[in-house]
C-alpha cells in the first residue's frame, strides 16, 4: 500500500491545527504530511506581536506554538521558507519555491490544505513601502518593528488606522515609550464597533496619552533624503513619524487559490461546505484567515481573520481528514482587544450591518459598574445592545470599559448564538458576587433596557395607529 | 376612590424592588406601600457584609442600597424595628409589632408581598447561642463581628463551615490579621461543588494561610468562666476561638405564612406561580430568599438564596402589581465566591444532583489559563464540566482559578439556559486576544474535552454490545 500525501499550504493555526488534528488520528505509516511556509516560523501566535513589540511578551519564542522540530516529532513535516507559488490541482501538485536559492519544485498531493492566510491592506499612496513603513502580520513583521523601535533617534510612531492591530500597536509603542499618533480615516477609531460606541474608544484614548486624529484619511507617506520614512501626510497636516505601522485590516489571501480555479466567494476568501472542504474541488480543503464563513446572524458569508477560528476550522478539517465527522458552524463575529486599560468587545451586528441584513431594531445603552459599586476597584463598563423590534431578538452588543469589563462579551455571544430576546437575557442566572458584578449584572440591566425599548416601540406604534 | 394599600413583609432585596417596581408603575394617589422589617436597615446588600468586616469595604452605608428618607421620597414607607408577627390573610391584615416598645398593632393590606428572606441554620449542640458566636444575616448580624473582632485581645477567628459564606468571613478574618481556622463537617469545603473540585479549593485555602479541618462535624462550642466563646469542639480537637461564626448556610424564612397557611414547598420555601403569586392566596405575592422556585436543568423545585433572584423576583412582582405582565424563569443554580485571590463558581447540576434527578452522565475536566500562555500575569484555571450521556446535553459546569477565572462560569450558565450540547459549545465564538484569553478558551477546551468522552462513551457501548 502507497502512503497517501497531506500537503498543507501555510504552517500557520489553520493549516497546523490541521495537521495535527489528521495527525492524532492516522499514523505516519498509511499518511505523509507536508507544511510549506514562506515564512522562518510554523504555528505562531500572531495575535501576540503587538505584546512581543512592546515588551510586554520578552521572548519571540514564547509566541511560537510549537517549532519545526516539535512537529517533526509528530511525524509532521514543515518546509519554512518554502512559497507554493502555484496549485495544479488536476495534475494533484503545488509547485514550491525555496526562498533561500534552492528552486522550483513539484510536491505531489492526495489531499490538500489551504492555510494561506490572509495580507494586510496596503494602500496606494505615495511612499507606502518607503523603509520605516511596516505591516504587521508576521513574526518577521514583528521582529522589523522592534527593529526600528530600538534604532537610534526613533521618538515618534505613527499608526494608520485605529481598529484592533492598529490600537494595540499604539499600546505596544506607549509601552516602548514612544509619541503616538494614530490616525483614523473614518469619523471613529475601530469601525468594528458603532459610531456612538467608537467615539467612546476615542475619548478614552486621548487619557492613555495617545494623539488620535479622526476624519482624516493619510493621502501619502512622506520621505526624508535617505529615503526612510519622515512623516504620515493627511489633508489637514503631516505628523512627524520614525516609524509607521499600517494597521488598515487584512484581507483573505486566495491569489494562488484564485488562479488555480478555487472558489472564491463575494468576500474574497474560500468558500467552503460545512466540513471545511472547498466547494470547488474534491480533496482540497480550507481553514483560517483565507475562508468565507458564515455569520449566524445576518446568515450572509463574512471573512473574519482571527486565530480562535483558524483553530476551530483547522480541527474540523483534522477530523474529517482523519475518518471523522465535523463541521464548523459559523461565526457571531465576536471580537475584543485592549488598549492599555481600556477593554473592547463586540460581538454580532452594528446598527449598519443590522440595517444591511433587513432587521427593524431598537439599542439601549446603559452604563454600569464591573463589581458592586461599594466593592473596591470597580471600573466603569459601557454595555450596548441592538435588539430586532418586536420579537426582541439580540442583534449585536458592544462593550467599552476597563478592567473586567470586556470578557462579558462571551455571554452576549452565547446569547446571540442561541437566538435569545433581551427580554430571555435579562432573565439570566448569570453570577453574582460583590467582587465579581453588581447584584444585576451590566449584561443584565443592558438586556432589561433594551426589552423596554422593544415594549414601548410596539407601545408606539400602537397609538400611532389607533384601531 | 379609597386608595389601596400594598404591604411589604421584610425591607430587603426581594420586597423592596418590588415595592419600588410597582411605585414606578402606580402612583401614591391610588396606591399606598408600606414596608415593615424588624431590622434596622432597609435594603441593603447582605452579600457585603464579609467585605464590610473584613475592611475591603469602609462604611456601613455603602451597603445600604437606599434609606429610608429616600424610599420615603418616592411614596414608600418603611417602618423599621416593626416586626410581623401574624398575617391574617381572610381579614387581609398583618399584625406588627414596634421593637422599641411601641406594642402591637395590625395593618390592613389589599395586596401583600413576602419579603421575609432567610434565617441562618443554627445547630443544636451545647453553646451555640455563647456571646461571641455570630451568624451573618443582617447589618445588625456584621457590627456585632465586627465589635467582636475589634475587641481586646481577639487574635483566633473559628469559622464553622466552609460554603460561601463561611469561606468569605475566612478571607475577612484573614485582612484583619486574624488566625484563622476554618471546620467542615464534609469531607470537602464548598458542598456546592463535586468532592472533586472542592478539594482543589481545599488545597488553595491552604496557601492562603487558612486552617481547614475536612470531615470533622461541630459538636460544640465551649465556653470559658464569663461564659463567652472560649473554644471549638469536633471528635478530634478543640479549637480555641475568640470570634466563632455560623457558616451553615441558610433556610427560607417562612414561619410566619406557613402559620397563617400559605403554601410551603417541599424545599421550605414559599410556592409561587410564574408571576410571584402564591399558590394558595390571591393577591399575597412572595420574593426573595423565602420562595421555593425552579431549577431548570433538573426541573425540580430548588430554594436559592441569592440577592440576584430577589431582586429579580421583586421586580417581576412589581411589574405584575403594577398592572404590567413579567414571570420569572426559574434558575440554573449559578453561584460564585472568591477566598483572598481564589475564584470559585458553579453552575447547573453536580455529579449527585445529575444522579437524583435520573441522568447518566460524563464528565471532563480540564486546565488551562486565562490569558494566552505567553501573556503576562496569566492565572490558572480549571474548569468541570458534566454532560449527559449520548445526547452530549450540558448539565453542569465547576470553575477554580486565580483571577479572570469565575466570571466565565456566565456562558455556560448562558449554555444551560438554552439546553446546548457540549459539541456545539465546543463551537461557540467567544472572544479572544491575547490578555483575556488562550486561542482556545478554557470553556471551549473543556467542552472539547466533555464532547470527546460522550463520544468515547457511546464507542464503548457498542464496542460492549456487538450486533
Amino acid at each position: 500500500m502507497t502512503r497517501e500525501r497531506l500537503v498543507v499550504v501555510g504552517a500557520d493555526a489553520g493549516g497546523m491545527t490541521a495537521a495535527s488534528q489528521t495527525r492524532r488520528r492516522r499514523g505516519a505509516d498509511e499518511l505523509e504530511i507536508v507544511a510549506v511556509d514562506r515564512g522562518r516560523h510554523a504555528s505562531y501566535s500572531a495575535c501576540g506581536i503587538p505584546y512581543w513589540v512592546g515588551g510586554t511578551v520578552s521572548s519571540v519564542d514564547d509566541l511560537v506554538t510549537r517549532t519545526v522540530e516539535e512537529f517533526r516529532k509528530r511525524d509532521i513535516e514543515v518546509r519554512l521558507r518554502t512559497e507554493a507559488v502555484g496549485l495544479e490541482l488536476d495534475a494533484r501538485e503545488v509547485i514550491v519555491r525555496n526562498l533561500d536559492g534552492g528552486g522550483e519544485s513539484r510536491l505531489g498531493f492526495d489531499q490538500l490544505v489551504l492555510g494561506s492566510g490572509a495580507v494586510p491592506v496596503r494602500p496606494e499612496i505615495p511612499g507606502v513601502n518607503a523603509p520605516g513603513v511596516f505591516g504587521v502580520q508576521t513574526l518577521d513583521d514583528g521582529e522589523a518593528v522592534r527593529a526600528a523601535v530600538a534604532a537610534d533617534g526613533a521618538r515618534r510612531a505613527v499608526v494608520v488606522g485605529g481598529g484592533y492591530i492598529g490600537l494595540e500597536m499604539a499600546e505596544a509603542f506607549v509601552r516602548r515609550g514612544l509619541e503616538v499618533t494614530v490616525v483614523e480615516a473614518a469619523a471613529q477609531p475601530m469601525s468594528t464597533l458603532d459610531p456612538d460606541v467608537g467615539v467612546m474608544v476615542a475619548e478614552a484614548i486621548a487619557g492613555l496619552g495617545i494623539t488620535l486624529h479622526r476624519a482624516e484619511p493619510v493621502t501619502a507617506i512622506a520621505t526624508g533624503q535617505d529615503g526612510r520614512v519622515r512623516a504620515v501626510v493627511t489633508a489637514a497636516r503631516e505628523i512627524p513619524a520614525d516609524v509607521v505601522v499600517l494597521g488598515l485590516g487584512v484581507r483573505p489571501n486566495t491569489a494562488l487559490a484564485r488562479d488555480a480555479g478555487v472558489k472564491i466567494g463575494v468576500t474574497g476568501g474560500v468558500v467552503t461546505d460545512a466540513r471545511m472542504r472547498t466547494v470547488s474541488h474534491d480533496g482540497v480543503w480550507a481553514a483560517g484567515d483565507c475562508v468565507e464563513t458564515i455569520d449566524r446572524v445576518s446568515r450572509r458569508p463574512v471573512s473574519v481573520p482571527l486565530g480562535t477560528h483558524a483553530n476551530k476550522q483547522g480541527r474540523v478539517v483534522g477530523i474529517n481528514l482523519g475518518g471523522g465527522y465535523a463541521t464548523f458552524p459559523g461565526v457571531v463575529g465576536t471580537a475584543m482587544t485592549k488598549v492599555c486599560d481600556l477593554e473592547v468587545a463586540r460581538t454580532g451586528l452594528r446598527e449598519a450591518d443590522a440595517e444591511r441584513a433587513g432587521f427593524r431594531f431598537v439599542t439601549a445603552t446603559v452604563k454600569s459598574t464591573t463589581r458592586a459599586g461599594y466593592y473596591p476597584d470597580t471600573k466603569p463598563i459601557t454595555t450596548k445592545l441592538i435588539a430586532e423590534k418586536r420579537s426582541g431578538r439580540l442583534l449585536g452588543a458592544q462593550i467599552v470599559g476597563r478592567e473586567g469589563a470586556a470578557k462579558r462579551i462571551d455571554v452576549l455571544a452565547t446569547a446571540l448564538w442561541n437566538e435569545m430576546t433581551v427580554e430571555e437575557i435579562a432573565g439570566l442566572d448569570l453570577s453574582y458576587a460583590p467582587p465579581f458584578a453588581p447584584v444585576w449584572d451590566p449584561v443584565l440591566i443592558a438586556a432589561r433596557k433594551a426589552w423596554e425599548a422593544v415594549e414601548l416601540d410596539v407601545a408606539d406604534w400602537y397609538r400611532a395607529h389607533p384601531r
